[in-house]
């Protein structure tokens, strides 16, 4: 099967605004062999939970406010974002210890959030602060500074199951101690 | 600003697999002015439904089922696609109603669910059925038949905050309509 027939000419992604944030790089640096951890855990977890209220930018296309219209009356949007700091030859990626810890066997991407990806489009649920004409301001936003916008998204919890979710053991740990 | 030369040459989106489903096309059709409602309600209300217990499948790329990997141990995922049958031309469309109801004011594509978006990539949680080999049997996804899919992402409730979520009052209405 070639499924790369089915995404012909007009599938190409045109950035719609870019993202203005303090985060300069990634805190979990991609290497040759998927990603590792650059920091410390302590670390990784006080950039967690700065991201939580640090205030971003998002700036849409001054052309394009008009897709902006109403957005104030939601508390919550997703936010669909390029990795444009991931190189390229890392598309071709398919597994990575998850957060780059090499005591949790290697895993499909599919199964993390690692950044390294076969499309690297990350999305995130951000808070929204204000509204100012062209431009958002959100918290919970831990994108890279001039990450690509890709798309918005409103949030709304009933698009959300709750119930029954599983998830591997190694998430459910990572999380605990990533939110202690 | 020119947002556009923030998407160099490298940001093309590569399908890394493809949906097989029995819904062979969209249930909102866009025209010329965004999307209008095709069928009557009670026939929206019962796609809903049936969308929610239909299985459909998601084959991915045989060269690429490594990205797989210990996908097993998610009981839900979220789906990333290209609309595919959405005409190129209307990626500039800025705002529509909301599910083409014409009672409820035009606001921006960033504030809907509509598949006409600058960039037509919708997501959507699914239930994880089964996996045999490159192919997942899922719930709950309501792509039209041979959508590209771009990315596949863990669903982990800890990533969508819970509390004093705000929608618009028209969303309210849609959702209770639909979900009576």
């Amino acid at each position: 099967m070639k499924t790369n027939e089915k995404m012909d000419s007009g599938h190409t992604l045109r950035a719609v605004g870019i993202i203005r944030s303090s985060i300069k790089e990634p805190f979990l640096k991609p290497d040759e062999t998927g990603i590792r951890v650059e920091d410390r855990l302590e670390e990784i977890k006080k950039h967690i939970h700065e991201i939580k209220e640090t205030r971003c930018r998002i700036i849409i296309d001054p052309e394009r406010t008009a897709l902006l219209k109403g957005i104030e009356s939601y508390s919550h949007l997703v936010v669909l974002y390029w990795a444009h700091q991931v190189p390229e030859a890392n598309r071709s990626i398919d597994q990575v210890h998850p957060m780059g810890r090499k005591e949790i066997p290697r895993v499909g991407i599919f199964c993390t959030s690692s950044p390294v990806r076969p499309n690297p489009v990350l999305t995130t649920v951000v808070r929204l602060v204000a509204r100012r004409g062209n431009t958002l301001e959100v918290t919970g936003l831990d994108a890279v500074d001039k990450s690509p916008v890709i798309d918005i998204k409103p949030y709304v919890r009933n698009f959300y199951p709750e119930e029954n979710i599983q998830i591997p053991e190694w998430m459910t740990r990572l999380i605990a101690e990533m939110n202690p």
